[in-house]
């Protein structure tokens, strides 16, 4: 951090400013050293107003492309509905800027597809979907670990994705356009299979799931708890669960296992270091969403963005020089192809759920 | 257990001394308020004089069916291989005898019917096939909590059978006659999750396995580590995991999860109340085989099944008098029917794992 | 086992057949190989009903002295009020009989001085204090730990004994004759700290409290919730607590710090392997009472001391031919001597609780 | 934090740049909204190119005196040997800045008293003294529970500071200017005791200690191995624990205990949320040093005191209108009255280690 403290700064562009957008806009803002929040984008008042109040300065606008015109603008940070993530990163990339944004690329393969040709174009351009637990210190940890052969070769992977159920199902109302819940939930922990797995290929796939709660999810064929079964070449296997309706809070949490040990992330999903003795026993609270589970990788994600664009400005300045760079290939998250092979994995899960057979890949 | 005391004794004949049977002859021998161990059979040499040693004067036999001519022994306790269990336990039944048998039953479905079909014929006498789990004192506290509600409505349970790794392999050999992983291992998290979803019928499932260290299964199509997912009837589910090559010990866990919380029993698989600090961290050590975890469920089944056989024949004293004696039908554990569905299930899987397909039932 | 159980049984008489004396005669009556509960003693008329109904044949005593005199009773068991503990074993002595009672030898140390001498006429016989916890199978784990060297050199201890809190207060009512807090309590701390440092001589006490429930025992000069820090010879450190008001069970555990690492015991006094996840978050329930908390170790402080009076026994028939027999002297539990020196420190703390100040030894 | 971040910026210099005086700075530059690191101050050279690096544009000095004459600088951040603590928070305050020192204030009762005095006369100046557990989430979290009424009424605190051993004994070549273990380690969980106590006077303290390892800090009477017990008035009692000696990391926490439950702070010092498995057993490493683990209440007493010092200005300038502002009194950490109530009890426990008696406050 020492250097690159002094190099220019990276202005971004929020686009976006719902719970989560904002979140990313105050990280942004806030905690990332080299970044300007620049400016802000949404259509909606009360997200405009918020950020004239809360952000230091930036430049807010109602479009997207007007954003997008902005000269001084160096990358934009999508927290867009899932729909338009396609076609908003084309635009951005298209405009010169780099980008970020939220996952999924998008819930078609074809339309990933697309993208990720377009991304060819414009191979300066740094492009990450949000693929937070990749930043998550405890997920990096196990993975270094294990990358340093402390459980010898890994061959299982064991993760769940599961929410504090919302009484109110908000949810239900998001399940026709959210992909179901195994491209909405286990997309994550198909990623962290990917990356554990060193990229390996998925190769069959086979999911079941039912509905514990709510019933208002039959009409669009999904479920409120679903379990997938991915095989993946090498005799890798990975088993995963996804579920809404959990009573004690988020509960995210993964296992590596391997020839000689296993790693767990987040076996038990505390919410701090406080233990609670009472007359019911000893308790702990539980993290309540996602949110407070993944702050510190949110903002590791961030970071690490706004480092890779600089470096890849620095390497742009000295490349007749062939000066001899620290290279960040492996800390810049989730790629468009990683994305990509998500959502291949996660339409093969739904397409199994709905006819109850396996599906090749 | 205040008057059962009084009552004659239950005169127990073992048959089978190897590892676990000499656990259990020890249980029956000197744990078992109610219990005479008044025989021992077994056709090895050694394992005889064992017994003339370690018991207290029981009759020794080398032949099972001498052993069920002596009419003073009430029962005969079965822990033979696997493949004796079903003539065995007919026999027994036929000799007049009360019969437990360690699981399981048969690993061929129609032979467990012919078992059934016989046991039929003898109502009055205890049948009991050794799915220990069922006395585990955190198996059946979570199995009350839950029926008392504690979780709403339960419909899924995550339940594993992991054994250290035996770098020799003993398993290996074992495997052509073991059935293989599911029927061996996870057949006992078939029978809790039975148990706990209140015998509901499984419906259909589904079986995949990858082989980590022991090509030698290969040959007999058997893998190393499972995983299978099975629904039920009344939309629950279960997902299983066996595996012969953990590092770090036997980790026996379940979970059920309902409506309103989640149960977990065994989640980490710690052997004791210790916890060692040194310079690696904070550490347990961890049960090594399922003798040491399932040390006190196996007293408890031994307890459970003579208290019963005591019942029943005072039942059958009162007959006429209408006494209103207690009932204990829930803790004799699993019964030869709830042994047989628990094949039926272990035989789809296999099946499953050979085909690559969900197989219905 | 297997050779002593051919040996002639333990004859035993228990007497006291109040809740603790009811599972100590259990325990010898179903679950001790080598021991016969020959007879129990109680000037309780229900307690005499209890033991005719629930063990096995016993002759039944109203008077100790006339269990005394019985020729057929090997050892007596006293589980008395402690105020009769120590004439009660000189008598027993003085009958030839062997002895196990439950802690203290006395509150009075001049009176377990003299108790002392009696023993020493007696070499042949054995006498054991109840220090169950010496048998607990976590602290025997952590103390071969310990010795085997995986802490380095051992030099603080921290332990607790807490109870859950009665809110009827019996202990109120017991105060004026428990000796108070540290000598009722604390004493079994201080019996594990002598035991993991090599019996080490305490040289300097500290103590203070407070009243935080039970106003009642002020009037005694009791607390309800007690400090001490004893300091031993050659620089070793115990910090003891002891309370009576926990909301969540008992809680008793204990750590041994080394210069090369710690071992911790019961640091979560979970009542099984059970996590119960909700609203509230994970929790475990907590066990309740010493009795759950040390089930395990009651039964093998008894099988212990059956075992130490069979080899007594084979010492003696084998003396002139120097046999080479298994010496067991670590495991008989403590001595009349520890027991001593348990209360020496006991009652220093009683007397630096009421001055003020720390009380050299 | 909305409003807050449109107001004028707190322009602060951080003086010290040494381990924690660099973490203060990239804090108060990067993460703190509302701050401006302005300057910062070193006699070392290579501290100062350290800041020109790694900060964005401050101000360098080499002496303090300069800092103090610039009129840019609202507030100092004294990360300086504990010696100069006192001058420089005067000289601080009258040159009308306000002042965020690192623990202690002095380790002389009587300097201390005269800050306080000084300060008294600058009651519109911020002064807080850096204990940072004040800030720690899980701090936070249990003492907002208990002020709740979660465990009834508060009655006892164990409180420990264990560092992981340092080979090399560092803290020894500082023991003569540390204080001892009790004014440098335990003032942190003196401070607990207070806060948690709403700041109850002790009223009697003893303490004794060891050397485990480090025979270096005989000679000024010092132990790395610290206990002490503290009454304070109204019956609550604090137990303290130090050590400089531990093999596992940096292991803080605290209990409080109430008359209807208790809860833990950091009962187990694990890293992160991995769980490894191996031949070993289970364990989590820890967290190496209290950088680690109290990364985050670094971060947040920095924010707290920078909006404080944005409050008593937005007071200031509406304190004629007497509008509704919030008060935050409880959330800007430890006063000058905190720290020097927490060296009076330190000292005191120093001359007990000293004289083995206990002292009367």
């Amino acid at each position: 951090m020492t250097t690159s403290a002094k190099r220019a700064p990276v202005r971004i562009g929020v686009v976006g400013l719902g719970r989560l957008g904002k979140r990313h806009a105050m990280n942004i803002a806030y905690r990332v050293p080299g970044a300007v929040l620049a400016a802000a984008c949404s259509p909606v008042d009360e997200e405009r107003t918020w950020a004239r109040e809360a952000l230091p300065e930036p430049r807010i606008y109602e479009e997207y492309e007007a954003l997008l015109a902005d000269r001084d603008i160096d990358a934009v940070w999508l927290v867009t509905p899932s729909s338009l993530h396609a076609e908003q990163i084309v635009a951005a990339l298209r405009a010169g800027k780099h980008v970020f944004c939220e996952k999924p690329l998008s819930l078609d393969v074809a339309e990933c597809e697309r993208v990720l040709a377009v991304a060819r174009e414009y191979p300066h351009l740094q492009a990450t979907i949000g693929f937070m637990r990749r930043f998550d210190p405890s997920y990096v940890d196990a993975y270094e670990k294990m990358a340093a052969g402390a459980i010898g070769r890994p061959f299982m992977i064991r993760s769940q994705t599961t929410d504090k159920n919302d009484p109110e199902g908000f949810f239900v109302r998001f399940a026709p356009t959210s992909g179901g819940i195994f491209l909405d939930c286990t997309v994550h922990d198909i990623d962290v299979a990917r990356w554990f797995f060193g990229n390996a290929r998925a190769t069959r796939v086979y999911a079941t799931g039912t509905i514990a709660l709510h019933e208002g999810l039959r009409e669009c064929g999904d479920v409120d708890n679903g379990v997938a079964v991915v095989e993946f070449e090498g005799g890798r296997l990975a088993v995963f669960y996804a579920s809404r309706t959990m009573a004690h809070g988020n509960d995210t949490h993964s296992e590596v296992i391997g020839t000689a040990g296993a790693l767990a992330i987040g076996h038990y999903p505390r919410a701090n270091r406080v233990d609670i003795y009472d007359a019911d026993g000893i308790r702990n609270e539980c993290t309540p969403t996602f949110f407070e589970r993944f702050e510190e990788a949110f903002l590791r994600e961030a970071q690490a963005f706004v480092e890779s664009v600089r470096q890849r400005r620095q390497k742009a300045q000295v490349q007749a020089g062939g000066a001899n760079l620290p290279h960040d290939d492996a800390q810049i998250g989730a790629t468009l192809a990683d994305a990509l092979e998500a959502t291949r994995i996660g339409r093969a899960l739904r397409e199994a759920l709905a006819s109850g057979q396996p599906i090749a890949l």
